[in-house]
């Protein structure tokens, strides 16, 4: 930087852009040794990126001054270091589901005109905190705020087969005991729970029609994190007849496409 | 890298470094973003890295296309993107608290002669995963795969102090119930755990004199990872008279401030 300063006597168009060139170099090595698992020789490094050692070596003296690579104590290998881990973890941080949902439900709303929202598991159970409309929304009793049954809504039934936490499976027992003879009778006769979860987890995502709401199709689709944890629920949802919650059409497609783009953000790898 | 590659006719040594020198502008810009809680505008951020806002944008333009930052949907944020936390990911699975312990323990039984050892939690109790002795050593009957008493030893105390899992509590517990009259009369009387923890959380360390081994005195620090998580005790050991477990003498300090620099590599963020 003080270098930079102490020339920086207007240096021409193409020399400043040579020099952002070379820090997409630097960034280059910073990657390519995450993506070799975080640790490396200069050789393989080198290869790995396709640049020569000489030059590779240069930038990681660099970063190893600026604390973003470390040195192993033999000096055989090169690590990320400190400061990458910062980095990281600052990222983490940033990456927040809800946030990051918000462009998806709108793209959602606008290109397919569909009413559309993103649930995080609350205490009380999957609860919306994010509702987009199109213009000519479709009558619905759910609101930001409001929370979904386990058992009986596309977005409950995601959370329900992902999710793992003993305070998750005792809210659909609850759910279960106390539901109303018409609602209990659209499940399975036997092992009501055990079945939703074993189709939410084949099909990756689940669909709707005329259960939670009379009317109301809906289609959900799960957003990881990093860790592979279930972080929140995609879901888009219409009147029966004009919209169509089939997992494979367009707009389960849609939904699924987006929840996926959001996990990616999140740092989600799908295996 | 296309680019210097193109013109790569052996720039001359002074151009080579300055363009090396860019490469850590474009870091500082990373990191800057990252200890600014990983997003901030662009005036901030120039302000924050003391660069121009011009130079800042155009190290953010190349950052942006290489995924290292992101901007947020209104434009008028950049944040950390989705490369930075792979970056860091993959530092977290290089932060090894017994591979940058060893560095440590070298460096303690060279520069002060004395046997060390860095133990983490096993699912019987501390346990020694690496040790160190000086030329002429001290005979003790601990070595790596030995597992330390919680309750006994300085490395057992630290783990106990330090760690909340209900496991932990329920060896302790195994531990007093099994003990000789004589290691029991070494506890508090009343509440012996409860005592043992609350003077290992306000020394920060332990220290025992032929407690858990007689005629050996040691002295033990603890490691934390990123999340402030104990991940590892460092301990030094030596017999009693010739060795100093005050936990402000000279070995006391050394073994603390090689426990803390081992905290720090591992993205530990003293407060």
């Amino acid at each position: 930087m003080r270098e930079e300063r102490n020339d920086d006597k207007a240096p021409a168009r193409g020399e400043r852009r040579r020099r952002v060139q070379s820090a997409v170099t630097g960034m280059a090595v910073l990657k390519g040794l995450a993506r070799m698992g975080g640790r490396a020789t200069l050789t393989a490094l080198a290869a790995h990126i396709d640049e020569s050692p000489a030059k590779v070596h240069r930038y990681l003296v660099s970063l190893v001054e600026e604390g973003l690579v470390a040195q192993d104590a033999g000096g055989q290998q090169y690590q990320l270091g400190v400061e990458a881990l910062h980095i990281g973890l600052a990222a983490m941080r940033q990456a927040d589901p809800i946030r990051l949902a918000e462009a998806s439900l709108i793209r959602v709303r606008e290109r397919h005109e569909v009413t559309c929202f993103i649930a995080v598991m609350g205490n009380k159970g999957p609860t919306i905190v994010r509702f987009e409309e199109p213009g000519l929304p479709v009558t619905v009793n759910v609101r930001v705020g409001s929370v979904m049954p386990l058992l009986w809504s596309a977005t409950g039934r995601v959370f329900l087969g992902l999710l793992d936490e003993r305070e998750v499976l005792a809210l659909a027992r609850a759910e279960l005991a106390a539901a109303a003879p018409d609602l209990r009778a659209m499940l399975a006769a036997d092992d009501p729970i055990g079945q939703l979860r074993r189709d939410v987890r084949t099909a990756g995502c689940a669909a709707v029609r005329d259960v939670n709401l009379k009317g109301i199709s809906a289609v959900s689709a799960p957003v990881f994190d990093y860790t592979g944890r279930l972080s929140a629920v995609l879901t888009a949802l219409g009147a029966t007849g004009g919209f169509d919650p089939d997992i494979d059409g367009p707009i389960g497609r849609v939904v699924r496409e987006e929840a996926a783009a959001v996990s990616a953000q999140l740092g989600y790898a799908a295996t």
